[in-house]
C-alpha cells in the first residue's frame, strides 16, 4: 500500500469519533463544539499566542508561498490593517482558466476516494487550522478590524465549528444511500429477479467561494468544506481586503491534501488586486458549478441571476429587526441591545438595525417607557458600555473600510440622531478608525424609505409605532420584502411571543426572544442555531442544513443482475 | 376536539406503518412496493375492473366536477384518445391569479399541521388513488396511448409508488432536525447558559406541476406529493392532451383534504385549452416558488432560465445510449433491446436511442457480429416480438400525437433505415395509430448531427464505431453535452464494465449492465432505482432523492432562555 493511502485511511479513523459526534450534534442541536473558544494558554499551549503572533508578523511585507500552486507571478491585493498599517503581503497570481484547469485535473482521484476519506481529510485540515488559531486571529484582526478576542473566537474556533458542521452535514448526506444494495423482486412464477446495485456520490464540479471583508473564515469555511467533502475542488476568491486569513487556511488545506496523496490543487487561492473583478468572471464560467458568496445584495442578486450553470448559495443583506413589546428586565434588555449594536461596530450581517417600539409607551419593571424614553435610555446604555476607551476598543474593533464610515456620516445627516456616533481612540494603534453606534429616531410611515434600506455598520433606528400589533405587521412586511438575517422580540406576554413567532414564520426569519443576558441576537452557535435562511431575501442558504449540501453532489447508480438466473 | 382534527391524527396513525416502511425502503433500496402492480381481481377485487371502466365511461362527454374549486366556467382541453375518439370532458376554468390566491389562502393551516399530519393525509390520498387504479388506467390509456396493462401499471401502482417515495423522502427530510431542543452551554464561572429552541419546517410557497402528455401521473405525482408534504399548496397544470388522469387524482386529493378539515384548494387543477400557454404565465409569477416540469428540453430550459423566483425541477430529454461490447447471450440481448425499443412505441424518456457497436465485429455466443449484422438481427428480433398484431398492440400502444408521427417520417427520410417502421392494426380500435420501431444505421462521425439530437418516439440508431473504447468516448462526450435519462452496456469483460461505469460517472448518468432478461433499461423501480439525475443536462432532478425535497421547505428557528438564570 503506498504511504499516502494509509494516511488517508488513518485520517478518517483518527477523526471518526469527532465526525460521529459532529453528526450527532447537528441532529440533537444541544451545545457542542470540537474547538475550544477560549484563547487561553491552558487550552492552546503556553507558546501558542506568541508563536501565532510571530507567524503573522513574519508573513508581513513578503510573498505568501503556496507550493505547487498554479499560475505565475504575484498579485498585491493591497491589504491594509484597519488598525493603521499596510500588510504588504503578495500572493500567487493565477488566471481563471489556469485555476479551473488545475482544479478539474485534481478531481477524479478525489471523487474515487469516497465520502469517508474526504471527511477524514477535511477534519484533519480543520484540526490543523485550529492549531493555527492565533496566527489566523491576528490575520483576521488586521484585515477585518475585529477586536482581537472576537477575531480569535469568530475567526478561529467558531469558524472552525461552522466548518466542521459543514463537514458533518456533507459527509452524512452522502451516506443516506448505501454504497451497494441487492434488490430482490418476487415473481409470480419462478425465481425472483435479483439485481446488485452500486450508488456513487459524484461532485457537481468546481466550486467557487467568494468571501467577504468582515468574516473571511466564518462565512468562508462552510461552503469550502461542504464542497470539498462532497467531492468538488474549490477555488477560494477572498475579498481583496481580507486575503491573509484564507491564504493561511488554503496553505494548510493544500499541505494536508498533498500528505494524503491528493492533488493540492483541490484547493486554489484566487487572489485579486483591488481593481480586479474576477469573481464575476469565475462565476459565469461553464466549469464553475457551485458558487458560495457572502457580501452585498447587489452582487448576490447578480450571481443568482447570472451564474445559471451553478448552484448558488448566497448571504446578502437585510433589515435585522427587534420588536419591543414589554419587559420585566428593562436594564438587562438595554444592556443586551447596547452590546449587540456595539460589537464590531455593528459591522455584522446580524446586527439589529430596526427597533420597533410602541410610540406612546410599553410596560417595563421600571415603569412605562415611551419610544423617546427608550431611545434615550439605549443611548445611555451605549455610553455606559463604551465609556472606557480601552474596553470600548475591545468591543468595537475598528471600522473595516471607508464605505462604513461614509454610511455613518450619511446617517448623521438624516438629522434624526438621538445618540450620535463618536470616535474612540485606540490605546495601541493611533491610526485606527473606531466609532461608537449611532441611534436615530424614525417614524414608521414618513421614514419608511430610510429604514427599508440596509445601513451596514453602527447605525440603528428606534421606530415608534402605534402598537405592538403594528410593529409585528411592519416586521412581517419589511422582512418578507427586504429580508433579514436576524430578528428578536421582547415581551412578557406569551400571547405576544406566540404572535411574534407566527409573524417570524410568515416573514421567514429566525427569532430570538427576550435576550437579557449573555446570549446576543447577532451570535449563532454551530450545531444548534441556523444562521440565515432562504425563506427570506437576505440569504439563499442556511448555515448549515441539508439543503446547503444536498445540491453539491449527485448520487449515480449502476445495476446488474446478481445471477444469470436473472436472465430468465 | 373538532372531528377533522381527530381525522388528521387518525390518518397519520393509520398510515404510520407504511410510511415507516417506505422511509426504510428508500434507505435500504431493496425491492418494496406498497401498491400491487398486477391488475388482478384477486388483488383489487372482483368488481374493480368493471367499476373502473364504468367510472371512466361515465365521465366522458360531460363536465368534470371539483367541489369548491376556484374559478368559474369550464374549459375544454380537447382531449382525444390516441385510440380514436374524443373524450369530450370539460374542466373548471380558473385564472392564474384566482388559483394562486386560493392556494395561498389555504397554506397557513397546512403549515401549522406539521410534517406527520401532512404525510398521513398524503398517504391517504395515495391509498384512495390506488383504489381508483382501474379508472385511472383507462384515463391514462385513452390520453397517452399506453397499452392498457402498462397504463394500469405505470399510470397506477408504479406512479403511486413514486408518489409514496416522494412522501417518504419529504416527510423524513422534515424530521432531520427535532421540533424542539434544549441547548446547555457550560460557562467558565457560574451556571450554564440554557436555551430552549423550536424548529419549524415552513413550505417555500405555491408549487406548480407542469405535467406531460405521456406519463401524467408517473411523472406528476413525485413533485405534487413532495411539495404537498413539505407544506406547499400545489397547482397542477396538466398537458392539454392528458388532463383526465390528473383530474381524477386532484379530485381524490381534494376530497381527502376536505375530510381532514383542510382547505381543498391546497390542490388546484389548472386546465388549459390547447392554444393556451398558462404554464409560462404561472411559472414566472412571484407567488409561484416551486416548479416541477416534465417535457421538452426547450421549455425546460426556458423554465430554468426564467422562473428565477422558484426552485425548478425538470425532466427534459437526452440521448439514451447503449454500448455493446460483447455478450454471452446474444439472443437474450436482442430480445431485451427489442422490447425496450418497442414498449409504448419508444415514447418513453428512457427508451434507448443511440446503440454504439464495434463496426467490424464483437464477440458473442453466436460468433462475431458486425454492426451491420447486429442491426439486421435487431430488426429480426423486433419482427419476432411484434409479429402478432394483437400482441404487438399490447406492447406498442398508440402513437400519442402527430409530433411523434412526423418525427418518424423524418427519420425514414434520412435514407439510413435498416429496419423500417410499419403500421399495425389495433384489434379493437381501427382509428388508432400504431407504429413499430424504426432502426437506422449511422456513422459516428458523418452522422453526429443526427444522433446528437433526441428523436422522441420509435426511432433508434445503430452506430458502428472503431472499438468499444471509441464507443465509450462517444458515450461520455455526447451524454455529458446533451444529457441522457438512461444508459446501458453489454460486455462479458469486467474490465470493460469497469470502464463503462467510470465513463457513466464522468458523463453523469445511471448505468444498467447486461440486461438480458426481464429487467429493461427504460424501467426504474421506486425505492431502489433513481430516475434521472441533475448530473447531466437531461434532467434537473432525480426521482426521488433528498435534493428533490430539501429545497421545498425551510426550517425556521426560535429560541429563548429556558430560565431567568440565563439572564446573568
Amino acid at each position: 500500500m503506498p504511504e499516502h493511502v494509509s494516511t488517508r485511511t488513518d485520517l478518517f479513523e483518527r477523526h471518526r469519533e469527532v465526525l460521529d459526534r459532529a453528526a450527532r450534534a447537528a441532529v440533537e442541536r444541544d451545545y457542542w463544539s470540537p474547538f475550544p473558544e477560549s484563547p487561553s494558554t491552558s487550552v492552546y499551549g503556553e507558546e501558542a499566542p506568541k508563536r501565532g503572533e510571530e507567524a503573522f508578523r513574519a508573513q508581513l511585507d513578503r510573498p505568501f508561498v503556496l507550493d505547487g500552486h498554479p499560475g505565475s507571478g504575484t498579485v498585491d491585493p493591497g491589504e491594509k490593517s484597519p488598525y493603521g498599517f499596510p500588510l504588504g503581503v503578495t500572493y500567487p497570481r493565477v488566471g481563471v482558466d489556469e485555476a479551473l484547469a488545475a482544479a478539474k485535473a485534481a478531481t477524479r482521484a478525489w471523487r474515487d476516494a469516497g465520502p469517508d476519506t474526504r471527511a477524514g481529510v477535511a477534519a484533519e485540515i480543520l484540526h490543523r487550522i485550529n492549531a493555527a488559531s492565533f496566527e489566523i486571529a491576528h490575520a483576521v484582526h488586521h484585515t477585518t478590524g475585529q477586536p482581537f478576542v472576537m477575531a480569535f473566537q469568530a475567526g478561529g474556533p467558531h469558524a472552525q465549528d461552522r466548518g466542521m458542521e459543514a463537514v458533518a452535514y456533507a459527509w452524512q448526506e452522502q451516506l443516506r444511500h448505501p454504497a451497494t444494495a441487492r434488490w430482490t423482486k418476487p415473481q409470480r412464477k419462478g425465481d425472483p429477479l435479483v439485481m446488485d446495485k452500486k450508488f456513487t456520490p459524484v461532485g457537481r464540479g468546481v466550486a467557487l467561494t467568494v468571501a467577504c471583508n468582515t468574516f473571511p473564515t466564518w462565512n468562508g469555511y462552510p461552503g469550502i468544506f461542504a464542497s470539498l467533502v462532497t467531492g468538488n475542488p474549490v477555488v477560494v476568491k477572498p475579498h481583496a481586503g481580507a486575503v491573509l486569513p484564507l491564504a493561511i487556511s488554503v496553505r494548510i488545506a493544500r499541505e494536508v491534501l498533498a500528505e494524503a496523496g491528493f492533488d493540492p490543487n483541490l484547493v486554489i487561492l484566487a487572489t485579486e488586486a483591488p481593481e480586479e473583478r474576477t469573481a464575476a468572471e469565475y462565476a459565469v464560467h461553464p466549469d464553475v458549478r457551485i458558487v458560495d458568496f457572502t457580501g452585498s445584495t447587489a452582487f448576490g442578486e447578480w450571481l443568482e441571476a447570472n451564474a445559471r450553470q451553478a448552484a448558488v448559495y448566497t448571504e446578502k443583506a437585510g433589515l435585522n429587526t427587534v420588536v419591543v413589546d414589554s419587559t420585566d428586565d428593562y436594564a438587562g434588555m438595554l444592556r443586551n441591545l447596547a452590546f449587540s449594536l456595539s460589537l464590531y461596530s455593528g459591522q455584522m450581517c446580524t446586527t439589529p438595525q430596526n427597533i420597533l417600539v410602541p410610540r406612546d409607551g410599553f410596560p417595563t419593571d421600571r415603569g412605562t417607557k415611551t419610544a423617546d424614553e427608550f431611545a434615550a435610555d439605549l443611548g445611555q446604555a451605549l455610553d455606559k458600555l463604551l465609556g472606557d476607551p480601552a474596553r470600548a476598543a475591545g468591543t468595537l474593533g475598528a471600522i473595516v473600510n471607508d464605505g462604513v464610515r461614509d454610511r455613518l456620516d450619511k446617517a448623521a445627516s438624516l438629522g434624526r440622531t438621538v445618540r450620535p456616533s463618536a470616535p474612540v481612540e485606540h490605546p495601541e494603534y493611533p491610526d485606527a478608525v473606531l466609532r461608537t453606534p449611532l441611534v436615530a429616531r424614525l417614524d414608521p410611515d414618513a421614514d419608511r424609505d430610510t429604514y427599508t434600506r440596509e445601513w451596514f455598520g453602527p447605525v440603528s433606528f428606534v421606530i415608534g409605532t402605534d402598537s405592538t400589533g403594528r410593529s409585528l405587521e411592519i416586521f412581517r412586511e419589511t422582512v418578507r420584502e427586504h429580508g433579514a438575517m436576524t430578528a428578536s422580540v421582547y415581551s412578557t406576554s406569551e400571547e405576544v411571543l406566540a404572535a411574534a413567532e407566527e409573524a417570524a414564520l410568515d416573514a421567514g426569519v429566525h427569532l430570538s426572544e427576550n435576550l437579557h443576558g449573555a446570549v446576543f441576537v447577532n451570535q449563532t452557535a454551530a450545531f444548534s442555531d441556523f444562521h440565515g435562511t432562504p425563506a427570506n431575501p437576505a440569504a439563499g442558504a442556511a448555515l448549515t442544513d441539508p439543503a446547503f449540501v444536498a445540491g453539491r453532489f449527485f448520487t449515480l447508480q449502476s445495476r446488474r443482475h446478481a445471477d444469470p438466473a436473472g436472465r430468465q
